[in-house]
């Protein structure tokens, strides 16, 4: 029983107030789970993409559920895509519907549905080209999520004139916000959030070796940062990307 | 000699362009240094607050330092001050002038000067009651930077009915980022981030004990977290609060 | 407004079936937060005791707190108390509502209300002598959820002969659940957890020195056991105790 | 000489007292050993499969130790079976005898021995489609301990609509026990913990990556917990379904 | 009823043998718990003292159980004594009566008895100052043992030439088992190991900074050691002592 | 030039006594190598086997080496020896003179020389099927260094009752020390040391998985044991073998 | 616009002095670049080699890279390079143009132009056979810095004998810095740093298991040494020679 | 007996070669003693400071320790002493012979003796105010062992424009070796080696809170660094200044 057909017994009067009452009480798990639907509902308006996590997933069952979601939703993001699943998809969908980005191991799925623009813009900075891979998974995700991106690799702390001018380009194309990406000792985040005055997130990546490898000592040094920036897990692009493009979206917005 | 007065040599002739090159050359480590020294200025129009961390240091020598900050910004903003250190500060400036945050043990010293106001607005929540402290040197953090901040504390997980009221408070209020303190398993910040459409910060508090005592487990479980947050280090309420209030400002001035 | 006003006039004609279906759904927050206390409800229901972590607290706030909990709940269990607090504590109460117990450093605050008895049965072992206040921890706690409890502290493996008596007496009173606490090697729980058929939740102690000191052994070599046991963390004598009466309450409830 | 041997010699006179008294003590490790046979069989009794963890075995020693214990039980359970032991055991073994699931990596293999019922009800959670198979393992431990058992996975906060609606399901269906497998930051426990009044065991999967990944971060958060659970190692679904299944039998036995 | 009374039950035809064979079944519990005791009075025998852990007693608590054991077995040692035990300890028994060893912090409390001679002899060599205290601890337990012991300290590899000497002196004494005490990178031992042909026993202590602190350095490394040796925990001087006695006391009595 | 060629110069008045000195003192680095060279012989008379650590060098290598030692010493124990390197063995030395030990992946290489026998007995426990490897290459080290071995394995905590007619088994046998390997809680040791009067070595081995897991859980375990137990490196079990044997072979040694 | 072009307009007379200024300014992220790539070329003149991390760059990437340093520079050092990426090397360059190192798995590729020497030497010092891989790295990078190199591995602390005639011929050679790569206990620096008066560089290797295996023991011991050390990573091969060889070339060039 | 009188007695025909050879080889332990001897002198000839920890003496041993090795060496640097332990050797050394360092904790006791000159210059970068008694203690060793010292501290990340001058400074006043003390993220080595061409010495200070605290962070990230330093342990300023000096002493030694 619905909540109008309770309130219309009532007010034909074939049910009194307390059964009335008792009725909504039990439903109120239904209730709460309408809640959070709406809020479900609320991140596709926001613009949170549709994103399916392939490591570990059977090739056929992830065909069944990118389908699902491109149905549902027009487009949906794939990754941490291997080689299977990609050759997989590939023969399930047409080539124009698959957007395969190799150094992220993503993949985007849609079914003509274009990506909306939002305005906002996000910046993608990383220390070196093994940094690459993850730095390109915070990409994709913030374009998904209808961001303009602008990305600046191999600019890291060895060679720290190469990073300069992208600061600059940064600053004059106006972004919202700004992602690092760094292995190794972490340090450019710390370096970047001195130099420019946009919130700073500090992407840490598994490279390193030895005491500290695997982004150990790159997470703790962007905990440990004098500068202001907050941090997401090791090889955390998505989680990076969606939370600047939320920023950039904000700000997008409220420009309008 | 400043660049001026070399422009001017050669002008008049007194400089030939090729020495002039090379003073100027030579002049490079200065200009880092101004270049950097703009940049410190920027930061100062951008609103984050002058902060001395007090831990550590000589009441004598705070006196001194956060003497000449407020002559330089007219406000300074002192934070984990302890007993000796406030008493101290007390004895040299007025009351008038002493704002004392004593559940954050911060304090912010004016001559008069008031705080700006940004327009932005942060919305600060904690687990439990032991978790106000950091809470509160977020929110002073941000309201010196120009914020308005709305706060709500004791909501955790194990009474998460009292949770839903402040969401809604916040939806209401229009608040452009929100901190989430939290010690213990640190589980609130993921399901704020559900609940609500702004960016979340995750800020773990060194609460707790035994195995992931001290933060540690609120850390990695935000690090974790399924949710779209970014974190700060333990009980860093300064960066998370200063980190906010950059997205709340950034939002507030395009919404101008 | 409440849910019975709201159908009260659908009744009366003052409110059409849509503003009264909108007003109920902008009421859902409180209807979450009632569904939520309901749940509280279940839980005094159930005999969790209401407690209070003093550790931290003003002595001042300690009081108010526990004043308000006598009120509602009729007894409170005051766990983590230090000398100055048990101190304001007595200076606030009258001694005959005082149970105090030195060992776990807890206290029971009551009214006169006399707590239930639900007939459960939880055992509590201890490894060595510095082990008894957690164990006396989860004793009070157990207690004041209805159980009867049995205890035997000091009957470690260095002293495994002392055991065996205790077993057999526990398994004579017929005891539902079984708390081994344990530091050090924490090797105890996995024996007991061998003699004795009912399910036996370990708590390791923080005693221990050196490598794997401060409980960590203990707590690893639980998880670790070869036997079928359920851990908590370091220390946790509150929850240690307060699952083993979970589990002795629905036998109980069973038996009846 | 058997017990009854010597106590025949006394009787007849053929042994004085002091020599018997010293043959029984001389015997003592026989009886110890004697004693905890008892035990075992007592295992036996109360339910708890015999298991084999076939991990690292040789895939005939594997058939070999199976046969014998089927012989001697009925029925037994083989966990962490690797492809090549699987396919051995299906050419030693009727395929009606084997009972294979996949999703588990473990098989009961059976001579006709139907498993017996007990009563007992266990359900199982899981947060997302990568902790099933620690849950199925569970989920099989139970099910040869003779419970019946009540499933419900990927219902993890991330979309914690889910989960509503099969906390009512458990509800109704009267579950005596409650295990929930979650990875990553392992929040799914205390929030069940919080919506049911049964005993829930947190059951950590190793998921996850970064700082806390494997497991760790879900371990760390269920013992750090505001809620009353228990806890098991990283991915040990045995544990945690036979000791789920030992308070569900003990509840539904004392039903009887 | 004990044994001997059962069996005289037969003779007499009192009982008869089934009824007695299960009444020593019944039994059993308690003979496991004699085996046990019979096993601890073979503790006795072999002479590791009877020792009390201090740390954590209250001073009349200890006073008590000291009062026991010299009662029972003539000596005993209390080790990690605070200053307020002491000082309880002597205006308890006769200044004759206690050997105080300040550097250990341990003490010796005996009504008379003499410790016995086994002939064992234990070497103890410590690398620095700093750890002569555990290294006295060890040094007290083997005398207690009866073994002679016969020390050298301040041997470290910062002044390896001092080392030599000493192991020239521990030949010629004819040790039967060395102890080498380490804090900082725990070199010692290995060397030692390598220079003399007796069983080397490395103790770690609590000394060094920074990475590796508090023993971990020294305990790893003598873990990692190219050379034949075997270690006891961080500052566990108790163990080591004992453990070298048990083996120079082995040979001891085999040289008779 | 040598010691005695000097000699014989001051002796024939050809090097003042000056000069001589000096020369011999410039010699003290190849004395002190000497003096060294003279230790490594120690070791050889002791019996400590030339092993050879396979792991990670070339078979061609690995055959070189080992021939080198079989010339020098009559008989070379090879460890942790692959499938190729035994199989490039193979196909080098007689298969008489190749003792293969499979389960330990070790090898003894003979000349047809003999091991000798000292009379020393070591015993050997372990706690499942899965340590038995490791326990085996504690075994043939003390095979080789003379000892009798006496094992026992798969004889762990869970099945307790499988222990104690072992231990009786060893004390008739009459051993000199005892080696405990134990993965998972690595329980065992503990209680072996208190059922037997001699030293006994805990081998901690790297079974276990989660928290605790590949032996950390065991070795601090046995570190914190309250035992009197020393403790070698996770899986070393080449070092327990040869200092069980050290100890054996010293009490055999006064024996005699 | 360049600089001098500013200047020369200034000159001409065609650009006024605040224009120009305010010019330089806005060039000054170029200066800083500029300033930051002359910085580079010192590297060059300084010896520092041009070095590329193979590890992870697909083969052709690595070839393009490798052909334009070699452009640039004339020679390349290729580390950490895989059995395919030196076949592709192999079949792109002159097979007089590549000195390969197999035990290092590192490369240099050059068109003929010769190392420079500078006339530093540097000692490397490897405790086992398995450390020599790092250890190679290190000489090949401190080579290509123009220095002369002397080895002596294998000279660990168990044959400590094999130690002191290296020593002295690296006196006698005169060596400016010494690196000693040690895994397992990692004690070999300590020593080495007792017995000359050179900067001694302690580098961890990766070998060692079981507790502070893969390094980490090596690395806490370096450490916490008592001798004057300073440390690199573990396996930083690449660090130690270039550390080495940055003192050597100081030291060279003060004797010229 | 001497060597020279052994050498006497074959001259003298007192003694035949074989056995003075004899007992030339019986001496070989004093011989070896000896050679060590000289080695502890030629570090006194080096410059290296005869250094007393003062942490964890008595007061009155520390005297009696101080007064030894000025009377031996002239001078003696005391590091990390306590304010009652500076008071007593403030009683009993005239305060012309005290030079006492607040900051550093450290103390040097003369007794008129001048410090040397070698030529040899450190620098000593520190990131902030908090590193500087690290630092200092650094450079009083560097200045004990004759070095000239250049400071610069409070020239962190966060304000990096402080730290361009006085490298610049560094450059012109020809440092030899950098000592860099950096605490939280430990960034400033790696910028620092990037701006400079001598040897880098990475000094991590602990100071930082929450994750990586207490120097860890600022460890590993040094660790990791990319560019090329060494690295001592945490607050470890007595090694960084006296492996820097030795540094700079063989550079001074070769420029003479």
């Amino acid at each position: 029983m619905k909540l109008e057909d309770v309130l219309l017994k009532i007010q034909n009067g074939e049910m009194d107030i307390d059964s009335a009452a008792n009725e909504i009480h039990t439903m109120s798990y239904t209730e709460v789970s309408d809640f959070a639907k709406i809020d479900s509902h609320r991140m596709c308006r926001t613009g949170i993409p549709e994103a399916v996590l392939a490591e570990g997933k059977e090739p056929d069952d992830l065909v069944e559920i990118v389908k699902k979601q491109v149905d549902c939703a027009g487009r949906v993001l794939v990754t941490r895509v291997s080689a299977e699943q990609i050759a997989k998809l590939r023969s399930n969908f047409e080539s124009d519907n698959i957007e395969w980005n190799e150094r992220a191991n993503a993949a985007v799925i849609n079914n003509g549905t274009q990506c909306p623009e939002t305005g906002g813009v996000v910046g993608i900075l990383s220390g070196g080209t093994t940094d690459v891979g993850v730095a390109e998974e915070a990409n994709i995700v913030a374009s998904e999520m209808g961001c303009k991106t602008i990305t600046a690799y191999d600019v890291g702390v060895a060679g720290i004139h190469r990073l300069f001018p992208q600061i600059s380009r940064f600053k004059e194309t106006g972004v919202d916000a700004v992602i690092v990406a760094a292995g190794r000792e972490g340090t450019l985040p710390t370096i970047v959030s001195g130099l420019i005055d946009v919130p700073v997130i500090g992407l840490p990546v598994s490279t390193g070796y030895g005491a500290g490898g695997s982004g150990q000592a790159a997470l703790m040094s962007m905990l440990q940062s004098c500068s202001v920036i907050s941090v997401v897990n090791i090889d955390a692009g998505f989680v990076a990307g969606a939370f600047a493009a939320q920023i950039a979206n904000k700000v997008a917005k409220a420009r309008k």
